[in-house]
C-alpha cells in the first residue's frame, strides 16, 4: 500500500495526538532494528508459532547467504526484550515505559486498503514492572487512552474489554481491545492492549533486584495502534457521498469554492477570496479551489468524496450581499451565513460535525447491537443484519470455534460482569459469561 | 543499532523542524513500501549495480518460497517512480513534490552507531519537474535548506558543492553535498541532492503531456538527511568530557544539581528546587536531579558527558544568597546567577551555546583547511593532520584512485570555480579544477 500525501495527512494528525497522549503518561520514544534474528522470536513458545507464518523473511544479505535468517518485525516484543534483560538491573529501572513508531510486515493473503495489508505503520509501547498489579494497571491505562482518544479525536465509541483466550495476543496473559462497529455492521479492531504476564520475562530472563535484594521475573505490557485506524475511520463514517472526516483529523478543514459565469464574475470572486476570505480563514486548515479546468459540481464532488468537514461557496450574488454559502459534509445542510460571522460560524459547525458524528455512529451502535437468548435467533441476526450480537457463553473454545464456522462470527470481547443464569448459545451447557458476537474485518 | 530515548529525543527534534522546512517548500509527506520488486530495482542500470550489492533480500514470507524476490528498501526511487508514472500525465500535474520519512537498510561489513549502520532512519525528497531548470533549481533549493539548517540548527559549518562523477549517487546527473568536519580531521556527509536527470524517468517512463499537447519526460531530484546527521553532531562537536550539543536539539536544555550534605540541607534545597526554581525553568526543558543515591560529582559527569548545555547547582550557601551557579557544558565556564536573573541568564547562555559551537566549528574548519600545490606536501598534510586538503585536479577517475589508494582521501567536493593555471596534483597533467581531498567517515 502506498499511502499518498492526502491521507498520509490523517496519519500525522493522529501520530501527532497520539503522541502527547503517550508522552504524558511518561512513555519515552525510541527505536529498535526492523530486523528479528530467528533465535530471538523462537524464544517464546506461543509467541513464535503465532508470527512466525506470517513473517516475510530475509535469507541474503550484502550478496551473501546468512548464517541466520532475519526476521522483518511482525512486532517488537522478542527483539525489544532481549535489550529490556540489559537495560533492567534493579527496582530503580522500574517501571520501564518506551514507545515507537515504525513500520510492521505481517504477510497477508487477502489485503484492503488501510484495513488489511502487508506492511503497516503504528506505534508499539511496552512497558516493564514489579508486580502483576502495576502491569494490569498500565494495562488498563493504554486502554483507556484509547478509548479517549477514539472518542474525543476520531468521534469513534468502541466497545472494550478482554478479548477471549482464542483471540488473545500469542504469548500475553490477557488482551483488552477496542471494537469499532462499520456501516456494513461488521466489527473492526481499532486498539489493543496486552497484558504479557512474566511469559516474556522467562523467556528473555529480565530480572530486577527488588529493594530487599531478591531477584523477580518483571511483568509486562504491549499496546498499538496502526495505520488501520483509519480504515477504521473510513467504514464507521463513511457515507454514499464517500468519506466524512471528524474535523481534528481532516486535512483540511474548510474548502472554499468559487462560482461563477463570465470572466467578469471569475476575477471579481477570485479577488474576494484570495484577498477578504483569507483572511478569514487564516487559523483555519484551509484550500481555495481556484481550478479553472472543471466545474464547482465536479469540485463538490471530489472534496465530498474526500470527506472535508465544511464546504464555502461564494457566486456572485453571494458576494453582493456579503454572504457566504456554508455546506456541511456531515448532513449535507447548506446554510447562508453573513461574512461578518464566518469566523464563528466555522469554529462552530466543525465543533458540532465533531460531535455529530459520534452521536450519529453512537447510536448506530446502539441500534445495531442485539441481546439474544438462542442460538437459532443469533443466527438469523448475524445473516439478515450483521452488527454486534450479545449472548451467552460457557467460555469453551470449541463452542467459539463452532459459532465461527457456522455464522463468520468470532467473539470481539468477553464481558466483565457475571450474568445472573444463562446457558451457552451455542452448547446450550451452563455460561457463566456473556459475549459480544460479531463478523470482523 | 537500538536508538535509545534520549538519542531518539534528538532525532525527534530534528525531524520536526526539518519537516516544517520541507513542507514550507510545497512539499508533502507520504509513505511508500519498504519492499522493492526485484523487477523494479533493475530497471535502471547503474542504480541496480550501486545499490543490489549491499540489500537485503527477502526471499521467503508467509510459510513459502516468493515467485519473485523484494528487496529491503535501501532507497526509494524505483519504487516510487513506478507510481510517478502513474500519477504523472500532465504539465498539470508538475512539479511533483514529495517526501517520507522512513527506515533505510544498506548492508554494512564494519558499523559504528549513528555513522554507519544497517538500518538507519531518513527523510527522502522526490521531486519531478519539467525542464531541466527546473530540477537544478529544485536540488539547489535543497541542497541550501540543508546548509541552513546545519548552521542554523546544529551550530555546523559545512563545505557544499558537486561531488566527482565517482561519488555521485547511482543513476544522478550530478550530486550535490554537504561535508562537515569532525574533531579527528575526518570528513562526514550531512546530507545530499541529487539531479537525476531523465535517467529514471527512462527507465519507468515517467512522461507529461505539456502545453501544446507534446509528451515529454520528466526531470527529477532526490534528497536526504539520515540519522547520520545525529553522528555528525556526536563528532563535531564533542570533547574530551563527551558530548557538546546545540541546545536547539539538545534533549533537555538545563539540568539542575542539588549540593547538600545533611539531611536538612537536603529537604531545605529540594523544597526549594521544586517549587522556585522549577517555576522559573517552566519554559525550558529541564529535569532536576534529585538521585540520592548517586554523587553530585558522578551527576555532573553523567550529564557532561550527555552534553545538556546549562548546569544549574545550587547548595546551602547559594541559597541562603539567592545566587545560583551556571555551568556551561561548551566552554566549562561557570558563574554565579542571582535568583531573579535566572530566565534571562539562561536564554541568554543557550544562545551563546548555540553561536559558540557554530563559531568553534567555523574556527577548526578554517584551521583544518589547506591548499597545496604538491602531491608530497599533501601526503605530508593528509598524513599527519588530516583535515581538509585543497589541490588541483585533471578530473580523471584513475587520478581520484590513486589518490585514494595511496592516502585514502576521497575527493568530498568539486570545486565550481574554474582555477587560474595549475598541474594536477597526482598526474602533473593540467587541471581545469580543483577539489576539497579528505579521508572521510
Amino acid at each position: 500500500m502506498i499511502i499518498k500525501p492526502y491521507g498520509y495527512q490523517i496519519w500525522e494528525r493522529i501520530q501527532s495526538e497520539l503522541d502527547l497522549r503517550i508522552k504524558s503518561a511518561g512513555v519515552q520514544n525510541c527505536y529498535f532494528p526492523l530486523f528479528i534474528p530467528e533465535s530471538f522470536l523462537s524464544k517464546e513458545k506461543e509467541h513464535v508459532a503465532g508470527f512466525s507464518p506470517e513473517c516475510a523473511v530475509v535469507t541474503h544479505a550484502g550478496g551473501k547467504k546468512l548464517a541466520e535468517n532475519l526476521y522483518v518485525r511482525p512486532t517488537s516484543e522478542t527483539i525489544m526484550y532481549d535489550t529490556f534483560a540489559k537495560w533492567i538491573q534493579s527496582y530503580r529501572d522500574l517501571p520501564l515505559k518506551i514507545n515507537q513508531w515504525a513500520n510492521i510486515v505481517r504477510w497477508e493473503m487477502r489485503t484492503r486498503p488501510f484495513l488489511r495489508t502487508t506492511e503497516f505503520l503504528w506505534q508499539e509501547g511496552h512497558t516493564a514492572h514489579a508486580t502483576k498489579e502495576e502491569a494490569d494497571q498500565e494495562a488498563e491505562r493504554a486502554l483507556q487512552m484509547y478509548l479517549d482518544f477514539d472518542r474525543d479525536y476520531l468521534s469513534l465509541p468502541v466497545y472494550s474489554g478482554k478479548k477471549s483466550r482464542k483471540e488473545t495476543f500469542a504469548g500475553a496473559l490477557y488482551t483488552l481491545t477496542t471494537e469499532a462497529l462499520a456501516k456494513d455492521g461488521k466489527a473492526i479492531q481499532a486498539g489493543t492492549s496486552h497484558q504479557l504476564g512474566q511469559t516474556f520475562s522467562k523467556a528473555f530472563n529480565i530480572v530486577f533486584q527488588d529493594q530487599v535484594g531478591q531477584n523477580k521475573l518483571v511483568w509486562q505490557t504491549s499496546w498499538g495502534v496502526s495505520t488501520r485506524i483509519i480504515g477504521t475511520v473510513i467504514v464507521c463514517h463513511g457515507d454514499e457521498y464517500g468519506l466524512r472526516l471528524p474535523p481534528k483529523i481532516a486535512p483540511l478543514e474548510v474548502v472554499v469554492i468559487p462560482i461563477y459565469k463570465t470572466d467578469q464574475e471569475k476575477k471579481m470572486i477570485c479577488d474576494y477570496l484570495q484577498t477578504t476570505i483569507r483572511r478569514y480563514l487564516k487559523d483555519f486548515r484551509h484550500h481555495l479551489d481556484l481550478r479553472d479546468e472543471v466545474t464547482p459540481g465536479f469540485k463538490f464532488n471530489q472534496w465530498e468524496v474526500k470527506g472535508i468537514p465544511i464546504r464555502l461557496e461564494i457566486g456572485p450574488r453571494d458576494l453582493k450581499e456579503n454572504k457566504i454559502i456554508l455546506a456541511r459534509r456531515d448532513s449535507r445542510v447548506k446554510s447562508s451565513i453573513s461574512e461578518s460571522h464566518l469566523v464563528e460560524a466555522i469554529q462552530e459547525t466543525l465543533s458540532q460535525i465533531q460531535a455529530n458524528l459520534l452521536m450519529e455512529a453512537l447510536s448506530f451502535q446502539k441500534t445495531h447491537t442485539k441481546e439474544v437468548l438462542s442460538y437459532p435467533e443469533f443466527k438469523t441476526i448475524m445473516e439478515k443484519e450483521g452488527g454486534i450480537v450479545i449472548g451467552h457463553w460457557c467460555e469453551k473454545e470449541e463452542c467459539e470455534i463452532n459459532i465461527q464456522t457456522e455464522t463468520k462470527a468470532t467473539i470481539r470481547v468477553v464481558k466483565e460482569e457475571i450474568p445472573k443464569a444463562g446457558k451457552c448459545l451455542i452448547c446450550g451447557e451452563k455460561a457463566s459469561k456473556k459475549a459480544l458476537f460479531a463478523k470482523a474485518y
